[in-house]
């Protein structure tokens, strides 16, 4: 499907003399316009078509970053800052070529402060190898969109997982930012201390906007205590309705779960047949607690007992402390891999709507009916309301994938009817530009004044976000 | 002082002729000249300059606030919103005249959607009268910025206090917001999903802006279920470095407190005096701790114990539920008023500091040594880094007041030097913009360029927030 750009926005495509003047500026080793490298920068995890960058660079630093985006912005050349390329949806795939800046290079834990509770990163960190690091100083960083994504990605995206239910997503640990804004100029916005009434909340404007107003690459993040003690359950429902029941009812109860995951009957019968597991094939619900004492806890774990009895549970796995939490985790952890290995020759469309909590159960029941001729797995976070609905199918197949497309459209349009949005954690990037003017009516006309303002000649990650077509003028 | 302001931002001052305008647009009952009215919206809490507004409105719809923003916006009048005036800084001090929009007929709460841990208000609302609204359904707002303020308030402030270490600030609880930007248009920004990825994040630019990029008038909230149990300690130390340490580790112990305040020895004092009471008159700590489980927090009660006792606390007192908690707290609550009181006829200085919690042993000792000989109070929410110095005296007095100023402007550089911020919580408003550039470098030409993208004509709550000789260009 390359050329599907084709035309929108126009490019020259960069020289040999240009690929000589970057290796010139960062060095020979750092840039790359091998048609290997090139490749593997043309795609992220999602369906979505692959487009070549001109050329891969992998700066070493933040001057180096501000150094290749002002040679680039002056020439006109699209820029397209890329972590590890775990997205779903297309966020940083160069759809208009130019430039991709590789973070892999820019992946130093700066400065640990475990008595401030943050740490400072390059943009290239892997939020799995910071929560190493740091584990030893009884920190972590709790946003945790499962894939093996960078520090960078995750601000791009306000990426977030299995435990914002109680910790929230990235824009809540975003203290400060370091920004090579369009021009190459180079700001540092927010603060070291714990909250702030001053200035403009910049770093709330960076996060979630996928390179579209400029890079991140380095950021002050805020930490938390690792969790004293755990608690864990894994619930079995007659109903899906029985089991987003209970999401609410848990919600409502007093009880502070950090983490709230739904599982229809179709996750767990794959979990099954891949891993050789012998679960129940019913809607299922994992929850998790965190708390400083275990007496606590056991009276905590009573009570999620009753309400998940209250709610017909047909079955409920249970134990408390960090062995037991991992043994009832570990099959939510291998569903999306068992789900990709299951279907190896089709792609995945990979659906993120989230909506109000008291709209959860009609939510996933019109999902799990607008795909039920499909290859479907509807799961999700379900204590912020998130649903993920994975499709397998080809996308070479134009009839059978309008089919997932009208699915996905018919699905994202309910979550707006329900006031909810088109993306709970996934981000926007191709894929989601069509729904922004529905979601967000009057205020996209603002997004884009302001992405005007910072980058007035549409060359940040261009192709995302919004469309060059000025339907929201 | 008023005339303070008088060689900055020119304006002609209202004619009869346009009162009586706005009054055959809102109706006569809401728009008022009088000088009572007037005189009443000319100050805060706070020592800044009074100045009279030319005429204050009080419409009752989001409608009425676009039509009044787009006459005066085409007329090149000042535009300034009002809660109820308990702010710090001068923020709503009509400083250079005009209109001041007071939201006290918009004071509905709309639509409470317990299920959706959610509630609509109009900016009008006073949060302790919204907290009374929602508590029945069990359900609270948890940002408590003490005085009496209204949402919009709050809103244009990023307000916290005391409960932020646990629960966050004001920014943290906004999940959509009306806006009428300076035009007069009105928009909607955000969503009813607990999370999103979608579009920038304006709804956090609008928060903590104080009302110079647009008028919030109404806003969705998050809400949090009530805690279901409460444990408090009161503990007195020898020394102020034993109190901030007992903090530090409190803060690093694994427990999450739900409150942590400090008072120092001269705080403690004045209650005693004001109140009759028989404290013991050295550094203090307060904590609130929230839980499910008595059980738990009787653990967690004894590692607090186990912590101070390490710190050389000379005296604990300390209760589990919610009288106990009261009784504990009570004292917090009158500090401000009893402070105030004992100094009747001086204004204060209330200085708001936020530093990394490694640097508040070292703010709050600095912050001492600067007002030792000035009638000062030091405390604050030390588990979040803020700290408060409040000084009474006599801006009259211009020997004395440029002492206090200048003790302000110390401890504002030290804060900064410790990579911490000017106002953690009471904002910007007329007295903290001297301190901007400082704090924010580079990326304050940023926050006013888009101040001169959304308010071209500076007409947006006027000299706060920026100076407007340009030194940010």
């Amino acid at each position: 499907m390359p050329g599907e750009y084709e035309n929108t926005l126009m490019q020259k495509g960069l020289l040999p003399s240009d690929v000589e003047h970057l290796k010139s500026m960062l060095g020979d080793t750092q840039v790359s316009a091998g048609s290997s490298v090139r490749e593997l920068h043309s795609h992220d995890e999602s369906f979505h078509a692959h487009v070549l960058p001109d050329v891969v660079v992998l700066p070493r630093s933040t001057e180096e970053v501000s150094k290749v985006v002002a040679w680039a912005y002056e020439r006109d050349i699209p820029i397209t800052p890329w972590g590890v390329g775990t997205s779903l949806e297309g966020n940083p795939i160069p759809v208009h070529r130019g430039i991709v800046i590789d973070f892999q290079e820019m992946n130093r834990v700066l400065d640990v402060r475990p008595p401030d509770f943050q740490v400072d990163v390059e943009a290239g960190v892997v939020y799995k190898d910071l929560n190493k690091a740091i584990s030893n100083h009884g920190l972590f960083f709790p946003p945790d969109p499962g894939a093996a994504a960078t520090i960078g990605g995750m601000i791009g995206n306000n990426a977030s997982g299995i435990r914002t239910v109680k910790y929230g997503s990235t824009k809540d640990y975003v203290m400060r930012v370091v920004v090579v804004l369009p021009g190459g100029r180079i700001i540092k916005t927010g603060t070291r201390a714990r909250k702030s009434s001053s200035g403009y909340h910049l770093c709330s404007l960076f996060v979630g906007s996928e390179g579209t107003l400029g890079i991140v690459t380095e950021a002050t993040l805020r930490l938390v205590g690792l969790p004293v003690n755990f608690m864990a359950v894994r619930a079995v429902f007659p109903t899906i309705f029985d089991a987003t029941n209970t999401v609410f009812q848990v919600m409502n109860s007093g009880l502070s779960p950090a983490a709230m995951e739904f599982l229809d009957e179709e996750v767990v019968k794959i979990l099954n047949r891949d891993q050789g597991l012998s679960l129940n094939e019913q809607p299922t619900l994992l929850m998790e607690f965190h708390g400083f004492s275990e007496n606590g806890l056991k009276e905590e774990m009573a009570y999620v007992e009753e309400i998940c009895r209250d709610n017909k549970a047909l079955f409920l796995d249970k134990g408390i402390g960090q062995t037991e939490r991992a043994r009832l985790w570990e099959i939510r952890h291998l569903a999306h891999e068992s789900i990709r290995r299951n279907h190896p020759s089709l792609l995945s469309l990979s659906m993120d709507v989230a909506v109000p909590l008291s709209r959860y159960s009609d939510m996933v029941g019109f999902a799990k009916e607008q795909v039920k001729d499909l290859a479907a797995y509807v799961f999700g976070h379900a204590g912020d309301g998130n649903v993920h609905v994975v499709v397998m199918d080809d996308p070479a197949n134009r009839d059978r994938w309008s089919r997932v497309e009208e699915a996905n459209r018919h699905i994202v349009l309910k979550a707006l009817e329900f006031e909810g949005t088109c993306t709970g954690e996934h981000g926007v990037g191709i894929g989601k530009r069509t729904f922004l003017l529905q979601e967000h009516g009057e205020s996209l006309a603002l997004m884009w004044d302001i992405k005007h303002l910072l980058d007035p000649k549409g060359l940040m990650n261009p192709g995302k976000f919004f469309f060059m077509d000025e339907e929201v003028r």
